[in-house]
């Protein structure tokens, strides 16, 4: 069997995350559907660097799968986009060595989420960003966001996960700033905590909107206790941006 | 009466365009039965600086409309946009003159039209995009649309329309540049025809792709004959982007 790695884009808006669900429209199933269409194989199993939730979107996520055809990898890649509908799309397909695992093997992972704070909603952003009505201090968060970046136990920012080993987790990057009529967060971690990059952005809100001074971050952080921190933010502002192998 | 102008922007993926239609969503009768809602009125007519077809989007159309409220325009606004859904909102509302009349006082109109270029479709631009799959010369474009500028008869990018008078319009400004993975086409004119902009882009994008050399563009136009022109481009591409008075 080949081992193949693929580089997929979606918009998340209309799919219930990554993760196969019964009854459910999720990314996972609908490209397994779409390569198994070419290559006439009962069951393929796409692995993913780390499984988005509903609405959450993906610039480039990784994933790999083992097939048996013969199809080369260009071919198969066109091949499977004509299968695909139009909210998702592999964007590059290329083999892999045969112990390669997209999940396992992720050394970091970068995520971003936008935050449109216009007094009046972009309706142009409502699928790609938070929306709160109000305008950010961005500089401030910048500021308050460093005290996350190193090596620290973020069991502050996670929302609960039976199976976790351990909350320590290392970002190696939190850079905060403006890209038009948005504020954008983009933090590269070994690995996240589930809902974490949702609640960093909405702990940062609070400090974007004067609610909270710029070192409560670090007091959150501290605390090691979710409910100190604030509150998750909504899905579609997240976008996996890159994954590092 | 006062005479209010209002400055709207749409998401015109889920609209059957601007003008009231029966049986059909259109920006035009849910802007207007937002601001009877706030007014309490029985007939709110919202006149636009001109009617954008199903699909196209606006960043700034401009209307106008007569009303009796009492209310003062910034709390008007946000009544307005606290009634609409989410893919329209207005962004201004000032008293305009009792003379003002948002289609026959404007004095250029600016349109952009999107091409995503990729030959991958980008699945974050299939409602903002027109996304052929091929990639296109940006350059070749640019040369080829300078012969549009200026004052012609432009019945060989019009589609039929009984009603009109004359099909000589006055371009003041054309540019075709790349933005990130698209090739965007920039058109202010005094005035547009009918599919005016799309089918503009629809020839340019015949010389972007080589099929025709730049020199056609120019054949076109002195030919006078709509079927020597490039195809309709499709609407999602186009956006209304400024009406200038």
């Amino acid at each position: 069997m080949r081992n193949l790695k693929m580089i997929v884009r979606y918009d998340g808006t209309d799919f219930a995350g990554w993760q196969t669900q019964p009854g459910q429209r999720t990314v996972q199933e609908t490209l397994e559907l779409a390569i198994q269409g070419i290559t006439c194989e009962d069951r393929i199993r796409a692995n993913c660097s780390g499984r988005t939730d509903a609405g959450v979107h993906a610039l480039a996520q990784v994933c790999n799968f083992y097939t048996a055809t013969k199809l080369d990898c260009a071919t198969l890649l066109k091949a499977v986009n004509a299968k695909l509908p139009e909210d998702v799309r592999a964007l590059a397909c290329d083999e892999a060595g045969q112990a390669f695992d997209a999940n396992r093997d992720a050394v970091r992972k970068m995520y971003r989420y936008v935050i449109n704070d216009t007094r009046t909603p972009d309706p142009f952003l409502r699928r790609y960003a938070w929306q709160p009505l109000r305008r950010l201090d961005e500089d401030a968060m910048r500021r308050a966001a460093q005290s996350l970046v190193g090596r620290h136990d973020f069991r502050c920012f996670e929302t609960h996960w039976p199976n976790r080993l351990s909350s320590v987790r290392t970002i190696s990057s939190l850079e905060v700033y403006r890209h038009e009529e948005c504020v954008r967060i983009e933090m590269e971690a070994d690995g996240f905590l589930y809902n974490m990059c949702r609640s960093i952005a909405g702990t940062l809100y609070q400090v974007g909107r004067a609610y909270w001074p710029e070192s409560k971050v670090k007091e959150i952080l501290e605390a090691m206790d979710r409910r100190e921190a604030g509150q998750t933010a909504p899905p579609q502002g997240l976008f996996l941006v890159r994954v590092t192998y």
